[in-house]
């Protein structure tokens, strides 16, 4: 099975196509996220893994935008903890280091690790499994990178020091992308997890509109986990509401909570239901 | 006036400083957002600017956290357009050029560019303004920058092309903290702009909560703009709501709907009302 994301091999998402789909799925890199969409939508690859929302940075709204611009279903999520290692060729000692290659948001979360260690020189590099690539490649002396573990176990490079980033409560959700009608997937251990259905709708700027709208949920003791709200581009003052609810959207409440909120909305799509991460 | 803002001078953020307080408002830069709040709450700055959220990127949440941890008052906001500007020292003609340095969401964000000129390298930075900085300082032959036209200026640069980002619609919306209980700042321009006000509450998880919750602002016909949630830390199934609605909090209706919220919430926190943007 292949599948599109964005990044290098060795990338987060990498880890959350293992996740989802196990070690045999190829992972098919995109250096843009619509990049990907449209691999899928052209029949390239058999889906796509793509972030959604990062605990610290939050919603990648330009996933949410790519993906009510194509007709795929949400099949999947997943967690990945985001856990920067510093990584180098095997045989460099950490008393050895000199330079610190990694992305600059990478280089950022570990502000603690480079206050402890003045003598260690940080330089912002393209990509944090780039990074891994480049310094298995070039070998600059005394060089190390942060990235993942993935990404050391992808360039056979040595992990030195792991979990160097200052906040543990980094965590990306990401979500498999299948083709329109596709059922829901599997994930190892999920089973007995919660189900979850995202969906997207607009209301028109009255006041009330969003708690009418969500009169269909509360008046079915649907419960709603995630809710957030988007300026409808082109239209101004109108809204769209991207929400996640608990529940499949063929149980009964839900499908009757969804029929009801498509007469209160201008626009509803059910982008899918998976078990939650 | 000095003003706390994250990033070098020639940032964004400063630019977001000049909109809100003019140009003699003396910015202060830090290296993470967390200190520039700390510079505020300890006296060494009247003010800070930190950017809300972004229209392609979303939320930033690190710093809606940061407004809970601290005391302060959203006094005003201003909306930047994120305009990326190939920046060189003065007699770098376009011709001569090699190599490009800049953040690299800066890069990611004209590609348009840099795929119609492969023969222009592009080399990522730590930091858009510093890269300006650097080219200026070090004077790498047929190096050019990627940052704003306000760091052109900042380290007298030339501008070889301006907008060379591939989407126009990136706009960051700032805001600007003061201690807390002051009064809402008059921004030039903005004197005819409808009233906002930003709050924070939290419900139990109980299916409705925010159903019921919202019920407060539309029986008085108050208007939502912005509602997004988040799951509180520590508390598994409980969540945060922040919301900007449009109004005063001192306007009848929206006091008596937060008077109405604070009776149904499990907390409530007005952060500001302010003149939108």
């Amino acid at each position: 099975m292949k599948v599109a994301f964005q990044g290098e091999l060795g990338a987060f998402s990498q880890q959350a196509i293992q996740q989802l789909l196990g070690t045999r799925a190829q992972p098919v890199p995109h250096q843009r996220f619509d990049q990907a969409f449209a691999a899928l939508k052209a029949g390239k690859v058999d889906s796509a893994v793509i972030p959604l929302e990062n605990t610290l940075a939050g919603s990648v709204h330009e996933n949410y935008d790519l993906l009510l611009k194509y007709p795929f279903t949400i099949t999947a999520e997943t967690s990945v903890r985001v856990i920067h290692n510093l990584i180098a060729p095997p045989g460099v000692t950490f008393r050895s280091l000199q330079t610190v290659y990694s992305h600059p948001v990478a280089l950022n979360q570990c502000l603690d690790f480079f206050a402890k260690y003045p003598r260690i020189q940080r330089v912002p590099f393209y990509d944090t499994a780039g990074s891994v690539k480049m310094v298995m490649e070039d070998r600059p002396a005394g060089a190390a990178a942060i990235a993942s573990e993935l990404a050391a176990k992808t360039y056979n490079a040595s992990i030195l020091k792991r979990g160097i980033e200052d906040d543990r409560q980094n965590f990306t959700r990401f979500c498999l992308l299948e083709t329109e009608g596709a059922k829901p997937h599997a994930v190892p251990g999920a089973s007995k997890r919660p189900w979850k259905t995202s969906l997207v709708f607009s209301t028109k700027n009255v006041p009330g509109a969003l708690f009418r709208s969500l009169s269909a949920l509360a008046l079915r003791d649907v419960n709603l986990i995630k809710i957030e709200s988007r300026p409808l581009r082109g239209k101004p003052w109108e809204y769209l509401f991207y929400l996640d609810l608990i529940g499949r959207q063929d149980d009964p409440a839900v499908h009757n909570a969804l029929h009801h909120l498509a007469e209160l909305a201008d626009f509803l799509r059910i982008l899918g239901s998976y078990r939650s991460a």
